[in-house]
């Protein structure tokens, strides 16, 4: 079964916002063997969202609008959707009683336009809005299923799970969908792409999508078969091979993100970790806290953004700053070890460079970071050259530093 | 004149994607008078592009389409609109002679496909694509304007700026569009609407929309006129109404962020700033650092995670954590003044706080922060209460932070 989704609003069609629900709605079709064909926004005009759903109403079995369905003038597909299927607005009592109460309770008096949300057109059923005033309206017009859904994706999201879903699984086809996601670290996506697709292609029943994010290179593999089983073996079959080939590039095939995978390795390996950081100005520390519970495990950073911070908090010689730069290889290293003596981890991770847009200069142009890693073992620094802007040499500092620590504790 | 978006492609329907270009191109065809009424996406089907297009046709007088000009058979942006048109393919020759000559000087055979990408319906101009290797096209065909663009956003954006903006001028409406927005702090989004509505309902012409991000409310003004002039009169007209009534919880009114604004002030009164954080790990810092320049007035942070680090790196006295705890009011103002003190700042900057999901207590519940703030003229601490998850709170209490920093510079 083939669905389309339409979301209504004009403020859908400003420069500020765009549909997001169906991000979310696609997830939850494709998990029920469903597949969106069309999504189309249109704004609060009645001729705009008549012309739309009818168009939709003669191609597609199934139909899911999102927004205009508030209690103001503007909000129209109550309306609109009614006047399309020939089948009048009609007061849901029980619906009704609810706003009623609620203004009630709230000690004010209830203005009338409230009441246009406990109409329902004739024939179709009220969904519970646990989150909202306005309810889900769940439509079977001849061989189409319509589907009304309140805007706000607080009160979509639970709405579709608890209402929508499990009346569809039983209009749904057979077919089920499955998915599974590599992330890869270290490799250049034209690098990964050549590695990979000479595998993919080879299963033409499944769709591969190569995708680059900042510092990850993602590999996203979607299995349609008839049964979860058939469809997860498929997977399988080819994320293995997959996997073979890109080795230990691949940190994550869970969708975990880098700083939750490094945490994971800390905590198994009952180790500690702490940072001395210039450039990157809180930026790893911040990523490292982002994960719940890692307090077991980070210890703390010092962003020292001065050079005088430099010494005074992660102890790096100030002749040492003198005579190479605070952007250099000594100086990465020094901050590695501050960070781990002055703590007491069993990591410390130190990084210097230059963020830019402005402090570069032919011998250490913007992108130049040293990234320093001192443990047991020693210490080890690598130096990179990152393109971009500054948020992008700041996020690529964060996670090459993420990486070398992987790669360590894994060893 | 009225436009309509169509973004091709099947990646455009699975749950990892969606349609942003048109974000960016409805903000430059609204600049120059144009609304857009319709957004759809289609996949990469010959039937379901054709009829898309055939309803934007008999609708619309600009009809913008991104993606699908790629050289695979996948993309058939080209052919569909072709043939809707009745215009067939005709190979553009100096197109044809630019992408033979890539392959010559990359020493490598071109694949037939490529030349695909030289191929113009009957009567459409070919628009250089500096970054890419697929050109635009312009259609005037009858009434009304074609315009075929790539999918990559980095091929689109200067496309659109030096071949569509100046031919669009032309066919534009007189009508102008500008915007005015106003970030405020402090403020729930219900008390932002209650205060400022009933001034702008006054000024039926400017469309007013009120938008809460994460720490921050957004006053949308966008007023339609027949010149840029009369727009902009009209918005400060009522821009300095509502600028007046919400008073100095209005921090920027040229986009600018917190922490940009922060940077600005501390600059101008020729102030330092360092910070001691627990809770938010590393986020005030980083929110800081991301302003190019900041190494001007900042001076340093140290992330406090462990709570010997809190004593060792920023000076809190071990009993004082001992007596009352690490979250509490009289360790925030020892990390605040510890942070001054230690890295000589003129401005010390103090955080601890439950983030959750766990470690919270009846007493000291997930959300409870406190927030200190250390300068020449004393010591003042902030408790507050954040709902939600742990991203939010550590959200909230950087952005309160940044906060207090702005009011205290600004007194």
């Amino acid at each position: 079964m083939d669905a389309e989704i339409i979301a209504v609003g004009s403020e859908l069609l400003t420069p500020l916002h765009t549909d997001t629900n169906s991000l979310f709605l696609t997830e939850r079709l494709n998990s029920l063997g469903i597949m969106v064909r069309f999504k189309t926004i249109v704004g609060d005009s009645k001729d705009d969202l008549a012309a739309v759903f009818g168009s939709a109403l003669a191609r597609s079995p199934l139909i899911v609008l999102t927004g205009g369905l508030g209690p103001t003038e503007d909000d129209l597909t109550r309306d609109v959707v009614a006047e399309v299927l020939g089948r009048p607005l009609k007061e849901a009592v029980e619906i009704r009683r609810r706003i009623e109460e609620r203004f009630v309770r709230m000690g004010r008096p209830m203005p009338a336009n409230n009441l246009r949300q406990a109409q329902v057109p004739e024939g179709g059923e009220w969904l519970d809005n646990r989150n909202g005033t306005a309810p889900g309206i769940w439509i079977k017009h001849k061989d189409s299923i319509v589907v009304l859904l309140p805007g706000p994706p607080r009160e979509l999201e639970p709405l579709f799970d608890a209402a929508c879903a499990p009346r569809l699984k039983q209009f749904a086809s057979g077919e089920r969908i499955k998915t599974r996601v590599y992330k890869v670290v270290g490799l250049p996506e034209s690098e990964v792409d050549n590695l990979v697709a000479p595998i993919y292609r080879a299963y033409q029943d499944i769709s591969t999508t190569i995708l680059a994010a900042l510092g990850t290179i993602e590999v996203h593999l979607r299995a349609r078969a008839s049964t979860d089983e058939e469809a997860e073996a498929r997977l399988a079959e080819l994320g293995d091979k997959i996997e073979l080939t890109l080795g230990d590039h691949v940190y994550s095939t869970k969708g975990e993100s880098l700083e939750e995978v490094v945490g994971m390795y800390l905590i198994m390996r009952q180790k500690t970790v702490a940072v001395a950081e210039s450039c990157t100005g809180g930026l790893l520390a911040e990523r490292l806290t982002r994960v719940a519970g890692s307090s077991n495990y980070f210890l703390g950073s010092m962003v020292c953004y001065a050079n005088e911070l430099k010494t005074r908090l992660a102890g790096v010689p100030a002749n040492l700053i003198g005579i190479h730069g605070a952007v250099s290889k000594p100086v990465a290293q020094a901050l590695a070890e501050g960070a781990r003596a002055r703590t007491g981890a069993s990591i410390g991770v130190g990084i210097t460079g230059i963020a830019g847009p402005t402090g570069g200069s032919p011998e250490k142009p913007v992108g130049l970071v040293f990234v320093a890693l001192a443990d047991e073992r020693g210490t080890q620094v690598r130096e990179f050259h990152f393109p971009g802007s500054r948020d992008r040499v700041r996020h690529w500092a964060s996670q090459m530093a993420l990486e070398m620590v992987r790669r360590r504790i894994r060893d």
